[in-house]
C-alpha cells in the first residue's frame, strides 16, 4: 500500500525516538521546569532568531485554538479562508477556548486569503457596534490546506492590513516547514519579519509523534498562554519527552529536510501525474495537491492499492510527507498508467 | 540527588520505549482508527471484565476535566474532598470545560471524604433551586492526594449515597494503580462494581511518558466523549502512540508491577522514618506520605541530597514511584541519620 | 418625524403601563413564584393550546441564545439563514451560552430557508465525525429579518427535515405577532403543530416595554431553563413586572392587533410607494420591507423628515410599528412625492 | 400579612411608574442612544462627582457575574466572603460569565472579610503557578447578605492590600442605598474614593422594577462591558425604559429617602426585638438582621401573620424594604408579645 491520505499516517523520524531515549533517564524537574524544556526555549529563539517563547501541545487543533483565545476577546471574530481547518475541521475549538469568538470566512482566491477581499470585510464591518463580533485576529494558514504557499510580500500585505484595524496575526503552520522549504525562506522572515504573533508549529505531520507547539514573539502572550495550556489540560507532567522531540526536530535543518522529502515526492508525483494528463492545482507548491482524476481512473488506482481522498466527485486529495520516498511515487504512477 | 519530590519527576519505564518503537513504522490510519488504539480499546475491556470506553489524554488534569464535563451540567457542582486535586491544583480546569460548574469541597476526615458529610452536604443541599449550583458529580481521589486509600466498602457507600440522589460518580485515578495494589483488588472492583462510571487513569506517575487515559463504562458518555476531546485537542493525529503506550503498561500486570515496587519503596521508607522517630500520617497506604519532620532536620536532609517538597513547617511530603529502589531509601535514610 | 427605523423606537402600548400599575400593590414572592407568573404560566399554555412553559426575558438576543442553548451541545452546529439574526446581528452570543457551538448560514433564497438547501446541508455533513461541529439545531426566523413569511407547510417540510437528523427545531419569534397577523392562523398552528419546539416570542417589539419571553413545549427544556436563565441573570427579582407586561399583551388579541396594525401600516406604505414607482421585495409579508430607492430620493426624504436605515446604496429597509398610524404613512408618502 | 421575608417582595416606588409613563411618547434610538440613556449618564457621574459609565440590567446577578467577567481572566479567582451572594446564590454566574473562573470564598467575621484573612490568604497563594487559580478580584458586599457595614476606612484597607497585588476591585451594592443610609456619606465615599473599581448598584431592592446596574469609574471596563452584555442578551432595546427607572431612582435623593425608611423601620424592628428579649446580631446597621427566635416562638409568629425565612433552627432573617411602614412594625411586634 502506498499512503497517500495525509502526511499524519507516517510513524515518526528515527532521530525522535533516539531523542526520547536520551532524556528518559534519572529524575527531573515536571511541568516544563526541566532542562530539556529549557534548552528547547532556546533552540526556538536561536531558530527565530529572537526571543520567542515555545509551548509544546498534543496537536495542531490545541495549537491554534488555545494560541488564538490568547490573542481574541470572547466578543471577537477570527478572520480566516472559509477553508481553514480551524473553521471547517476543529469542532470550532476555536470558538469554545475563546468563550464564543466567531469564526468568519473569506472566499478568497483558491485556498488563499487576498487583501483586497480581507479589505472589504474590514470595510464592511460595523467597528464598535456590539451586535456585531469585532474582527480581532487575522489567522492564515501557510502552506493552506490546498498546498498553496503565501508569498512573503503577500503575508506582510496581509498582516499589515489587519494590524492597521488593531487586529493580531496567527499563523496556522500545520505544514509550517513544508512552507519554509519552498519559499527558501529564514523561519523569522515568515513569522514576526511578516507580522505574525503567534505561530501554530506542525511538527506532527513532519516527523514527531505527539509534538506540536504554540510559538509567540509577544511576552504578555506568552505569560496568559502559561495558565491557558494548564487549565486546558495541555501541559505535560514529564515535559522533557515532548520538548526532547521538538528539539531533536529543529536540531541541525532535520525539520527541514524532511519537509524537502515530503515536497519533492509532491513535486515528483504532479509531475508524473501532469506527464500523465492529470493537472494538479497550479496553486499547490508543498507536500499537498488537490488533482483533477477521472472518476474510474481514482477508483483503479485505489484498487491497485494507493491509498488516498476523494473530495468531491473527480478530485482528489494526494499528500506526501517525510516518509514518502521517490519510490513509492514512482511505483504509484506505475500502478495508474496500467 | 535522591527524588521524593513527586512521582512524575522520573522518566519512562524501559517499556515504554520499546512499544513505542515497535509501532512506528509503516502508515497508519490517524486520530485513533489505527490497530493499535483498537488493540488498547480491548485491552481495557478486558482488564475491567466488560466493555469499556478508553481516550488517550496527555494529563490527568485533562483527564479529570474533561470526563467530569461529560457528566455534570454547567449549573452542576462537583462534590469532592477539599483538597482534591481537582480543585485545588488545576486552576478551575472543571469549571471552564463544563461551561461554569461549581467545585465544591468538603472537609472529610483527612484526605478522605466520609458519607457522614457527603449526606449533611446533601441534605443541606437546596434541590431544584436555580440559585444554586446542583451537585450533579461526586468525584473521589483514589489514592488521595495524601496517599490514603478508600477501602471498597468505603467508595460503595459513597456512591451509592450519591446515585440515590441523581449524582454521578468519578473517579480521580491519578495513582489508580498505587490504589489497587495497595488493596489488592481487580480493576473491576475499584471501579464500576463500587458504582464508578468515569475513570481518570493515570498512567505517566506510573511509568509511561505523556499518556494518561479516561476510562467509562457508559456507552453514552463515550458518545460525548469523542467530541469534547477533538474540540478540546487532546486527539493526537498519530493516535498509535499513546495508544501503544498505555496498552504496554495495562500488558503482563506491568502497571501494578510498577506500582508495587513503588508502594514498597514507601513502605520501606516511612518504616524506616518511624524506626527514626518520625512518624507518617498513618493512613497513608500508596506511594506518597505526609510525615512530621522537624524544620532543622528537613533542611538538613534535603542539603544532605534528598528532594522533597515542604507542605507547611514540620511537616514534609514524600512520594516514591516505580523507579525508587531500596537503595535510593536505604541511602536516603542513612543520610538522615547523619 | 416619522420613524421607520425599527418596530423597537415605538414607545409602549399604554396597556402596558395600566398593568404595571395593577400589579404593583403590595407584597408577593420573588423570582416568579408570584400569582401574576403564574397567571402567565396559564395564558400562555391556553393561548397555545396545550402545555406550555414561559420565561419572560429582557431581551430578543436572551431569548434566543438561552433557547438555543438548552437544544444544542457544545459540539453542536445551529442551522440558519446567512442573514439570521443569530447569526449576524447578536455578537454569537448562542456561541457563548452553548459553550461554543457554530452558527452555520444558508444562503436560502431571499431571507427564507429552502428545504433543498438544507437537505443538501446535512447530505454533505460528516456526521459522527468529532472534527466537524454537529448540525443540532434549525432556527427558522419567522417573520424574517427581511418581513418575508413562511407557509405553513414550509415550515412542516424544514422542521421534519431537521427532525429526521435528530435535530431540535427553534423558532425566532422577533415578529411572532406579525407572522400569526401575515398567516391568520393559531399560536399552536406556527409552532408545535410544525415540529416547532421553542419559540422566541418576541413582544417588545410589538408594545411591550422590556419583556420578551422564551416558550417551550418540552418540560426537559424547561427544567433547564430555569437554571441557564438564573445563571444567566436573566431571572428578575420581581417577577410580576414582566410577566404583567406579557399576560396584558397576549390578552384579548391585543398582540394580534397591534401586530395588524404594523402589518396595515407597511402594506399602506409599500402600495403607495408602489404607485410611485418604487417596488418593494415582493416577499415582504409583514411590518418590514426593503425598498430599492435611488439614493438622491432617499436623501431627500430623509431630509424631509422620514426616518429610516440604508442597507446598501439605492435600497432603504422600513419598518413599521403597532404605533404607526396611516397619518404617518400618508405623510411620509407625501414628503416623497414632493 | 406583614412581609419580611425580603426587600425584594415590595412593588416599585410610584415615582417608577410615572417615570415610566413620562418617558413612553414617541420614538426614540433603541439599545441604549436614546435621550433618557444620555441624562441617566450624566447623572450617574453628578450622583459618583466623577466621570463615570452606567450600564442597566435586569438582576443583581446579571450585574455581578457580567461586572466580574470585566474583571477577572478565565483562570483568575475572584476573593469574597463564604457567605457572599455571588458565591452561594447565583449558582455560579460568575464562573460561566469569566469562562471558569474560580470563587474562593473567605471565612471572616460575620458576614464581613477581614484585612487579616485577606491576607493570610494572598501570602499562601502561590502567585504565578499555572495550577492555581490566581487571585484577580476581590468583591466586597456592601451592606453584607446579613446587614452588616463595613466602615470606611475598612473598606480603604482591604481595597488596598488587593491592589497592592494586582487585584481589581468590585462592590457588591445589592444594598448600596442602604450603606450609604447607614454610614451617611456620599457614594463617592463609598466607591471610587476606597478603591472600588466596579459596583453593582442595586434598585430593585430599593424601589425599582426591574432595573439594577454596574457602575464603573473605568473607561476601558466600559468598553469591555459593552460588548459582555450585549451578547448576554442584558442590552434592552427600548433602554429609556430601565434608564428611566434609575435616573429617577437617583433624583432628589429618593434612593436615600428609601433606604433611610428601610433602615429606620429594621431599626424600629430590631429595637422591638431587643425590648422583648430577642437580639440580633450587633453587627445589622442597614435593613436586614438575623436574630434569634426560638423555634416555638417564631412558628406562632408566623401563624400569626408574619412572613420571614428560617436560616437554621433558632435563627431567623428579618428583611424590611422601603414600603414597610411603622405601622408595620408596630403590628408585627404585637404579635409576637401575644
Amino acid at each position: 500500500m502506498i499512503d497517500f491520505r495525509s502526511d499524519n499516517t507516517a510513524g515518526a523520524e528515527p532521530y525522535v525516538l533516539e531523542a526520547l531515549a536520551a532524556v528518559g533517564h534519572g529524575s527531573s524537574a515536571s511541568y516544563g521546569d526541566d532542562d530539556v524544556s529549557a534548552a528547547l526555549q532556546r533552540r526556538v529563539s536561536e531558530v527565530f532568531e529572537r526571543e520567542a517563547f515555545v509551548f509544546p501541545v498534543v496537536s495542531g487543533t490545541a495549537a491554534n485554538a488555545i494560541g488564538l483565545s490568547a490573542l481574541c476577546p470572547p466578543w471577537g471574530a477570527v478572520v480566516c479562508h472559509e477553508s481553514a481547518h480551524i473553521r471547517v475541521n476543529e469542532a470550532a475549538a476555536t470558538s469554545m477556548f475563546t468563550g464564543g469568538a466567531a469564526l468568519l470566512g473569506l472566499a478568497g482566491q483558491g485556498s488563499r486569503l487576498t487583501t483586497a477581499e480581507l479589505a472589504a470585510c474590514l470595510d464592511r464591518t460595523a467597528w464598535g457596534d456590539p451586535h456585531v463580533s469585532q474582527p480581532s485576529v487575522l489567522s492564515v494558514t501557510q502552506a493552506t490546506e490546498m498546498g498553496a504557499v503565501y508569498a512573503l510580500d503577500e503575508l506582510t500585505a496581509l498582516s499589515s492590513l489587519a494590524r492597521s484595524r488593531g487586529m493580531r496575526v496567527h499563523l496556522d503552520g500545520a505544514r509550517f516547514a513544508n512552507a519554509l522549504a519552498a519559499l527558501d525562506c529564514a523561519p523569522a522572515d515568515l513569522t514576526w519579519r511578516v507580522g505574525v504573533e503567534v505561530l501554530s508549529l506542525g511538527a506532527t505531520k513532519n516527523g514527531t509523534m505527539t509534538a506540536d507547539a504554540i510559538v509567540t514573539f509577544d511576552a504578555a502572550v506568552a505569560d496568559e498562554l502559561r495558565y491557558r495550556l494548564k487549565r486546558a489540560g495541555h501541559v505535560a507532567s514529564k515535559g522533557r519527552f515532548p520538548a526532547a522531540q521538538l528539539d531533536a526536530y529543529l536540531t541541525d535543518d532535520r525539520w527541514l529536510d524532511s519537509a524537502r522529502r515530503a515536497n519533492g515526492a509532491m513535486a515528483r508525483l504532479t509531475a508524473g501525474l501532469a506527464e500523465r494528463g492529470y493537472h494538479p492545482d497550479p496553486a499547490a507548491q508543498a507536500n499537498i495537491a488537490f488533482v483533477a482524476l477521472p472518476e474510474d481512473v481514482a477508483a483503479a488506482w485505489g484498487e491497485a492499492g494507493v491509498q488516498f481522498y476523494g473530495i468531491e466527485p473527480g478530485v482528489v486529495r494526494l499528500v506526501t510527507s517525510w516518509a514518502t520516498t521517490a519510490a513509492d511515487v514512482d511505483a504509484a504512477l506505475a500502478l495508474l498508467s496500467s
